[in-house]
């Protein structure tokens, strides 16, 4: 263990993982967009913007079949790496250090029948800019945009393969038309909301398939707490299964 | 009254609507969208696709400027009219028969501050092509497609002015793409379900604002049946208020 780092357990999936709050720690954001990917029996997953490994951790859970993570920043690469080793999962998860702007040069086409991205929220201009260097990179669109996400997932998925990226609900119409412009049709769409009696969802989940036909589903509402402030029976489900 | 014609009541407006289901009735997406439009006091309303002149009824209980309606099909119109007549609303309402294809010849540009628009559901190809003339022109994308909407209602809006469209859900992704790419920025999306135990959405309503900055609301879903099948609150609101 490093300086200022900690392991949190992931109890559903009776997993560890090392965080640090001065370099990155995942978010429940993470935990959704693992919890709306549907398993696949083969082929292979690549997730972008993997920061600590939690989402490859958490789908080596519902799958056996090799996840990949690409990550910009060395310092997460190495924590996510070190998680993988704690949990006896290398024979599963590879973590790459690298820039997925690039991954048209560094990787072939159409390799991956399941892309997941959780990508930076913000746009590089948007407040927030006092965080640390390692936060503004994870959080701003810094050194990737939702475009570039979007092309990198485009190269990496197989013709009928998946993306799934989470996101902030404000910006929904940023990644669907993004997407479509992509390449990449929106076919579910899951709105979080934080609880019932709040008047806008936080998070969107979006899963869309490369070369789809149009025809979108719109999910059920998905709350995160009860209106008491506990978590909703679904959310137990996603923490505690 | 003419062949097969009927008088409905809306009942929380307190008023009559000439119906003929040989030719056109309105659906509860009308209600949806009339109900979800923001009232303004001053301004003037555009409400394309308008049928039998549903919508401009429903705002004219919410709001005291004048309302407009353009229709192609001159029996909707003359439909419309009588309705219009029979609820002595000829100084608020004024329904134009005409071809919304070309407004942009047949009126000045940005004279409206709020244009709804309840546009035919499906792809000119698609299914249902078994239906009578009337039917067929009002449900499918035979006369105007959703961009053909899109570009009137950018037509007829001024700046800042807010489009209000009710459509399949299926087709979200669709709307929110012709939107932004027609200069109408998707700012606020209902997604109306039939109960809370479905699956999925089956309508939504959009608000979208002329020249508006990019940041969208995803509002709370709306159900109009409870599990049981009867009406949920909300919906009673709607229908009785």
């Amino acid at each position: 263990m490093k300086k200022n780092e900690r392991v949190d357990h992931l109890i559903k999936e009776g997993l560890s993982i090392i965080q640090n709050d001065e370099v990155f720690s995942f978010s429940t954001d993470a935990l959704l967009l693992a919890h709306f990917v549907r398993p696949i029996k083969k082929g292979r997953i690549m997730d972008l913007c993997s920061g600590n490994g939690i989402i490859p951790l958490l789908l080596s859970d519902k799958m056996e079949v090799p996840i990949e993570g690409i990550e910009i920043q060395p310092q997460l690469v190495d924590m996510a790496r070190r998680s993988v080793t704690l949990n006896q999962l290398a024979a599963q998860i590879q973590i790459h250090e690298g820039d997925l702007r690039t991954v048209n040069q560094s990787m072939l086409p159409s390799q991956y029948d399941v892309v997941t991205c959780n990508p930076p929220y913000f746009r590089e201009n948007q407040s927030f800019q006092h965080l640390k260097e390692p936060h503004r990179i994870a959080r701003h669109e810094i050194l990737c945009t939702l475009d570039d996400c979007i092309r990198a997932s485009r190269h990496l998925l197989k013709q009928g393969g998946r993306l799934y990226m989470v996101h902030r609900a404000d910006r929904l119409v940023d990644c669907l038309v993004s997407m479509r412009q992509g390449g990449l049709e929106p076919k579910a769409i899951w709105q979080i909301y934080s609880r019932p009696d709040k008047p806008t969802a936080v998070t969107v989940v979006i899963e869309a398939v490369r070369g789809g036909k149009p025809d979108c589903k719109v999910m059920p509402p998905f709350y995160i707490y009860q209106n008491d402030g506990h978590y909703s029976e679904e959310m137990k489900g996603v923490y505690y299964g």
